[in-house]
């Protein structure tokens, strides 16, 4: 460790999942410390602050990472503001650890990156399924031979409930749901790239919401370079609950991931076997969403450099922007002549 | 094979049981003929043969025993009449297949294991838990050391439904219901052999019937010469269905047998996930049912010795009587201290 | 029933699944006889038939289309083969069961279906996941409205070993293994039809035979009329065993299907749990394969109208055709504006 | 609430348990306070502290125990120790948790039971099993009816090493290990108590410390007041992992219990399914062991009264006396003719 002090961090967006990032911070994680937080919405910060004994809280995000006292910020706002924050937090010099998607257009992401690089700060991106137990060792297995070249892979979410669909952008079931899954078939074939997207997507569950551009169900297709196809499904009300699975199919073996199961549990009777299921994603990936904060402020405080980055987010981004584009045209599309949007 | 004409066999019993291993018989069989069907009941032998296509049927089932165009019978009648059907089988040189339980007091066992081995002919006792695939595996895991030496065992019955308590004879939770378990525990711990019993045993789910000596519920414990220690656990009232499971833990692993889903079909759903249990022991059993019948009559066909023996159906049957001296008495029984009832 | 005779059938084809129709129509189906077998390798039908107790054998399959004592036919002779037998033995007069695919053109499929409509003879494809357990229960589930209105589909082929590529003929995949998953999508997907297809595949396991038009890899994405959205998923090299499953989300629930487990068995040890894999189609759906003869058989002697019909051959055969366009062009290809190759 | 500021507790005994409920009191807790820690290990307090940022250490736990500052205890030295650390506490007037067992003999439990009642502070043992999700969810079930009357039962513990067994006192498989299943049968058939324990167990695995009392493998059955009979069963060598499960069976269905698999990763190659296994209880009970610390707190803070009283731990306690007592006369033993050793 280069600090013996506690590294004192930044916590921007008191919402659900910045709530979730600041109790991390502020509690889970030994060596760090919730140095303050920053929320335009007027109490909120103030009011998550309290709660866990945060002493400083902003409604101008601007002053947090002016203020000299945090070393590292995490931003846990909307998807729109991330990569101007991530541009401004670097450029105050701090550590950033950024939500996914980490930009929505590649010109963005391409500042944001640059920004870190200029800065000479660590940038890591917030794909917590890398950090999930499961996902983890089939990466690891993979990574290491055993299952042999990859051929067929699959990853889908399935949130369990649809938000209100007048509050959601246009896109969302690509740049926020399913860019978990196009981040984790890059991860569960490592070192291959992609190179081809066709994208089917529908507004099944409120059709009524399709003429907003608000898509629910969505399906896309991928070719790699090293010839592996993938699959990454996604779908915004699984009535059953939280639905996170993967699957690679290689030369050598296959693995598989998911658990839907809400815990050991199992009964039987006169109907049948029956179990709960997993109903929310802080508990499906609870473990994971502080194993990633752990991970970042640890290469913080060691001068490590981080595991998930901003090139993670500008791959996984490009696949995004491609099943849109594939969507709009109709047919497959190159990454390598995508353009901007 | 040693014969090349189908092997003529003759079934005695024409009950759930014994139409099973009719069908069995005359169709799922190649080399073997079902030549004759006694049962004492009027009609009963006729009404299932001619489903079947056998020719002859008999009401004395001594005549089928005394018909020369039969060279081997299956008995399966009710258990109290099985010791003294082999030992008249035996001594008209059939070769006998018999339910279990094959006798119901050890000189009966004795007799019968007496009487096939005067006329040398092949005896084999129906514990088809031993032609499951899944036991079987694991039997032969075992046998091979997989999991070194078995350490604790568990093996139980669940039945569905619960006969009409009236009907059952006092005891057959031990006579007839665990015997599959007790033979079951030696399977799975090749070469060792009881020592000591201990049961407890209760009638919960009619409590009325206590007093006619109906147990429905019973939970033994075994203690065998290599230092496993085992369970055997039944229970006459399963509502999610029928229910049988196996487990052997040793010094070097632990396997697990038993399967309680009807088919590979999951549903999941508001009230979480969902699968359908086996309803029926002809459903769970149905291949290791015909896999013993074949057995039985290849070998009779190859002049070969049967793989479950009548010493193995007095073993078990050993366990059962040990079981019933214990609820009598109280406390633990040592298998070399029994003498029969 | 309207004939009380056994029903005299008729195998063409003494392969490996021939063999198979064979065992089932002499020995597993009571009211069916196994009356001819035809085949035009010397010595094959013989041969079989000698095993199985099947008195007469034919090299030229018109021969045994002609014989006025066979009234139905199992036609399992190799794919390119099937719709001109199927015509031929219509015209006949004869009840004909045809393996999948039943024909490769669409031209060809509607000859056959209208040669049957013409003769008035039932004709029934081997689709046999149809007649599966699971498979089943999900489509009836499904058609009752147990999870809504499908929403996304997936069905997949693995199999277990690479076939001497240089006996496949080109486009296998789609028009041989991927047709069994074409049927399952729309057998669970009841009522709708198949709108659009895009395909990706490749040669990965044997890169050497690509240039013979050998893909070993495919996935194909499919848009149903109901909106769902569904793939369909293929490879030739599952090294661990038979791969057959299926997964339907809908709006109100999801179903999987598919067991890879061979049996009950689990081991655990120092290295973890494990399990044996199924290894072959003819264990995982030898019960659907009986099934589905039984079906047939039924249905020729009850005069009823098969529940597999030409007309869903044509269904499948049209998805793999479009899906072979998709490859050839590399768009996606609307089923309405398809013709014939 | 009743106290506004953070409750300051006070750990004894920092060992592996102990080190465990540290890290929950400094850093897993909201509202709770590590105030101080005693061990009379020299030093081994001390360096615990420091890494937990806590104030306090002392060799005397007695001066722990006398000091003000402290509300709380949480006691975690060996089990010989621990009753009389509990009076000792609550004569200071400290809300006393306890690791199980609370006692090892039945005039110890008393003792600490009435300490605690005259000093009228909370007491509450450590049976975290009622914490874990899976098992709290099953008693929650079963005292609501779900399955009906208990009629089976099951509970297991399975170490995966054998610690070293000239360090282990006599019976400990009874008053250290079993004790969890004792009393998590009482938890999984609500209201009812054991009347008769039988108990069966040798040396299995070192046979060469039998002769110093260590029994490392034993099987428990026990018949409740409700008519329900239920095994506990234990092993110190668990060559896969940690193996902890349990079975109610009842006359309206059946719930099981316990996760053998590490994650939800699965893996398929040429010699078939493999997963990991649990390898250690910190990993299986890790948020049970953080939620009975949390809800142990909760009720000092709120004044409520303990949900794991030390009349449990007197239950459990006979239950392990009682099999103890059997193993010693080989024959069975009533609770209400228990005296103490």
């Amino acid at each position: 460790m280069t600090t013996r002090h506690p590294l004192p961090v930044g916590l921007v967006g008191a919402g659900r999942m910045g709530s979730f990032h600041a109790e991390t911070l502020a509690r889970r994680l030994p060596g760090v410390r919730l140095a303050a937080i920053a929320d335009p919405a007027p109490g909120a910060a103030r009011r998550l602050g309290d709660r866990l004994g945060c002493p400083t809280a902003y409604t101008e995000i601007g002053e947090l990472f002016a203020d000299p006292g945090i070393e590292a910020v995490v931003i846990a706002t909307p998807a729109r503001t991330h990569a101007d924050l991530v541009e401004a937090a670097a450029r105050q010099g701090k550590a950033v650890y950024c939500e996914k998607p980490m930009a929505i257009s590649l010109a963005e992401a391409d500042r944001a990156i640059e920004a870190a690089a200029d800065a000479g700060v660590p940038l890591q991106v917030g794909f917590n399924r890398r950090y999930d137990t499961g996902f983890r060792a089939a990466h690891d297995k993979i990574a290491a031979g055993t299952i042999g070249t990859p051929q067929l892979l699959r990853s889908l979410t399935r949130d369990p409930e649809l938000a209100d669909p007048a509050r959601i952008p246009p896109w969302t079931i690509f740049l926020e749901t399913l860019i978990h899954d196009f981040d984790t078939l890059r991860f569960l074939n490592p070192g291959a790239e992609p190179v081809e997207v066709f994208a089917m997507a529908d507004a099944l569950t409120r059709p009524d919401f399709k003429d907003r551009g608000l898509l629910d169900t969505a399906l896309v297709t991928i070719r790699f370079d090293n010839g592996a196809l993938a699959t990454a499904e996604a779908n915004f009300q699984a009535v059953y609950g939280y639905d996170v699975r993967g699957e690679v199919f290689g030369s050598a073996g296959m693995l598989t991931m998911g658990e839907l199961r809400r815990s050991h549990l199992t009964a039987y009777g006169p109907d049948g076997i029956a179990a709960d299921c997993v109903g929310y994603d802080q508990d499906l990936f609870h473990d994971a969403y502080v194993a990633e904060l752990a991970d970042f402020t640890d290469r913080v405080r060691t001068a490590g450099t981080p595991s998930v980055t901003g090139e993670d987010a500008r791959a996984a981004l490009s696949m995004a922007l491609a099943a849109i584009r594939s969507i709009t045209t109709g047919g497959p599309v190159r990454i390598d002549e995508l353009q901007d949007r």
